[in-house]
């Protein structure tokens, strides 16, 4: 092995036990911790993230890294350890721009902004949270000027943080392509609902019967309990220390069959990523999934593509009928998987269908452009909110906290990150579209197993972590880097059908 | 405030995130880490331990204490300040003269060790786990020769890590008294075993339920749950990040009515006492239970003296017999209160009873005596532990699990640990007699008003964290220094009383 290279994984080592315990102390915050710890807990992670940032950002790894960024060291490089070190190279330069002192009170700003969010949601008072949100925003347009070159976007170099090589200009291609042919499918649809009842939706589904239910799920789709546990919290979520423990949340609503169900089938798909990638890069820059897109492709992969797929209940409908038999004996396979892609507009993302969801991401992406490029204020979003919901979705919410403030995201100052979620459906439509032509997915469906689907997807996306940058791996797998195409012609036959429109 | 006190501060603040960031990992592992990832967990630890080693011993650090030792200087402190200064000079001390990189093995070893103990104790197999007690035993050794002085005894300073001033001398002298009362007491009751029925026990007792009510119990004696969380484990314990992040875990047995109430009273008293440390201490190295002794002597406070009496259960037994109306039906509270104090030698000391519980102290106590002064080897345990079992307690058990392997602490390298189990109960006792002259604790039981107990044990125990040594701390309350005489006469008395001697 390279020596430097060699030299510079104690650094790797040492940074990653941060991180871990980082990433525990915040799924703890989500899933266990009492209320009145959030105080000292923002204190630890602000105190811990600065000390992982030292270790990374100093002179040692500073040099290291130099010499093995020549020709003759990157030779003798395999191309893992080329990818860990671009990753460093990015991180460090990134980090090392950032004075330590601003980033330990930005790391503590974000552990207490989830609480004051929290609270300011719960009160629907988007007053409460938008100083906090304005000092957000400014240390997330603060710290990408420190790495902003001349003329760069602002926008665009958070962008590259979730998407490397995903800019403003391919995304505002990519939402126009969207919007002109789903803004008038949706329509169409709309008209056709009172075709597709789905009452069954809302009936009496006991929490810890969806909680087994679930749990069976996930393992079905191929989640290893061994390296993995499922545990709850307000909203689900998934979350890595390393590929032998891979997290996965859930919330049950007594009320609503849906919901969890889709969300197990949702972060199991995150979950299988993570526990994919290969041991020799666990713990490394490319021990984790390359992009949150490439991650949201995933998830929405067997959330919507697998998990709402007539094939792939099948062989489950009668399962989930015996699991509820007086709720479902009136549902039929049909009636279901008419009621599981049943499009509705409504206020909240998370409980959007497939179709409409887009949309939402697109309103989210249109304001973070402008608030960033300093177009609008933090004080105007409730009021464009509510403007593009009425525009896109011809809904009004009726409060913010069904609107504006309905995602935890931008108190943790993940600007840049809601793109993902739209670009990880198309390329989720893109992977569907060339694995059918390799593997017989809905035979597969059909009889349960589900083994060779997620070796394909193993062997071809997850493990390799972030081995390669997301355009590179869709050209290894696919052929061809990002098309939208696939995710417009999917949802348009896909809605056609099933609505006989 | 002292100047260099001030100085200090950030130091210990630092340390703290630490070592708040290791008690949830351990926490984590305990109650719900996937297996697969012990093996990492166990690197972290050791790189986090050794990360909050340097920080604290360190120069600075040491010159800020050797200025605050002057008499000057220690003059300008308040009593707690003072309490700080002595506890972090001790931990340097003992720290200091250990090699960081044998305390970092030190710390992954005891990772290991701990899944290396529990696959043996699962097997039986003893053998499989001596490699890594002989390891464990050769570490605590050599730590504590390193900071011996001549003459020292090696497992007086183990002890005193444990409970400050109590040395060999004091603990055989305690543990002759109890052996000489205890065992002639113990056999008076055996012989009129027959007379307290107990089937009761054994009979269906769901989990879910049981869980419920332990939940209630908690709350009930004053558990704070917006500081503090329950959770499952194989075993019952209590770990606390902070004053306002303090956990414990149960486990529920459906065909064992009292192993998890009686938990859920024992780890309750517990957490009530780091619940109930001074904000102005938590966070530093006198924010929590000065010593094991004094801690368990709060938790056998609340489990025995209030837990097992009459008085407890006289407004709590109607709830108790409408949580299980068929299974208790034909239990008056009389039947209830023989019964969860009947005392029978078993071979498992978590699950003895109050009488012979400080035999199964003792054995393990003159085995780890003699295994620290090397008279005796790790291969030698088995034999000796069933030889001392049959001596004191007439049983033998019937394997490694439930003889020699039953415990985990000493795959933590908790030696000089156990004997605080024995001084807790002793101390409680003493505590008790102190406090029923100063408040009437019968009247308040069976009004069901646990504030009046609670609120005398904060005052004059709790709030006062680490700021008081034992010895000083039982003078300041009851008058004397540590007398086991108190807790003879209870016992005594106690088992005279319930089985009409």
């Amino acid at each position: 092995m390279n020596q430097y290279y060699t030299q510079l994984l104690p650094y790797l080592e040492r940074n990653h036990a941060y991180e871990a315990a980082l990433a525990l102390l915040s799924w703890d915050t989500e899933t266990l911790a009492p209320p009145a710890a959030s105080e000292n807990t923002a204190k630890y992670v602000g105190i811990l993230s600065e000390e992982a940032y030292h270790i990374l950002i100093c002179d040692e790894v500073e040099s290291l890294l130099k010499k093995l960024s020549s020709k003759k060291e990157q030779e003798t490089l395999s191309v893992s350890e080329q990818a860990v070190v671009r990753l460093l190279q990015k991180q460090f330069k990134k980090l090392s721009c950032i004075p330590p002192k601003e980033y330990r009170e930005f790391s503590e700003l974000c552990a207490t902004a989830q609480t004051v969010y929290c609270r300011a949601k719960q009160n629907a008072k988007f007053e409460d949270f938008a100083p906090t949100l304005e000092k957000l925003v400014d240390y997330t347009r603060r710290f990408a000027s420190y790495r902003a070159e001349k003329n760069d976007n602002l926008y665009d170099l958070l962008l590259d943080e979730y998407e490397e090589g995903f800019t403003t200009d391919i995304l505002d291609d990519f939402f126009a392509k969207l919007r002109e042919a789903i803004v008038p499918l949706m329509k169409q649809v709309i008209a056709k609902n009172d075709t597709i009842k789905k009452d069954y939706n809302t009936r009496n589904y006991p929490e810890d019967i969806q909680e087994g239910f679930c749990r069976f799920l996930s393992g079905y789709l191929g989640f290893d309990y061994n390296r993995g546990v499922i545990a709850e919290s307000e909203h689900p979520f998934t979350t890595s220390l390393h590929n032998h423990d891979v997290r996965i949340t859930n919330h049950y609503y007594s009320d609503n069959l849906e919901s969890a169900m889709f969300s197990a089938i949702h972060e199991t798909g995150h979950a299988l990523y993570e526990m994919g990638v290969d041991d020799t890069l666990s713990g490394t820059p490319a021990g984790t999934g390359i992009s949150m897109g490439m991650h949201e492709s995933q998830s929405r992969f067997y959330e919507n593509m697998i998990g709402r797929s007539k094939e792939f209940w099948e062989p489950l409908f009668p399962k989930l009928k015996a699991t509820y038999p007086e709720e479902l004996a009136d549902v039929s396979l049909e009636n279901f998987i008419a009621g599981i892609n049943k499009a509705e507009p409504g206020p909240i993302r998370t409980e959007a269908d497939e179709l409409t969801y887009p949309l939402h991401i697109m309103i989210r992406y249109e304001l973070e452009k402008d608030l960033i490029a300093g177009n609008c204020t933090v004080s105007d979003l409730p009021e464009l909110w509510n403007k593009k919901y009425k525009d896109y979705l011809g809904i009004t919410p009726k409060n913010a906290s069904e609107g504006v403030l309905q995602d935890i995201h931008w108190s943790g100052a993940s600007f840049g990150y809601f793109p993902s979620y739209a670009l990880g459906s198309a390329i989720a439509a893109q992977l569907y579209h060339y694995m059918a032509q390799q593997i017989p997915v809905t035979d597969y469906l059909k009889e349960g197993n589900m083994v060779p689907i997620r070796e394909f997807l193993r062997d071809h996306i997850h493990k390799y972590g972030a081995v390669y940058p997301t355009n590179e791996l869709l050209k290894k797998v696919t052929g061809e880097e990002f098309n939208p195409d696939y995710y417009i012609r999917y949802l348009t036959e896909k809605y056609t059908k099933l609505y006989h429109l």
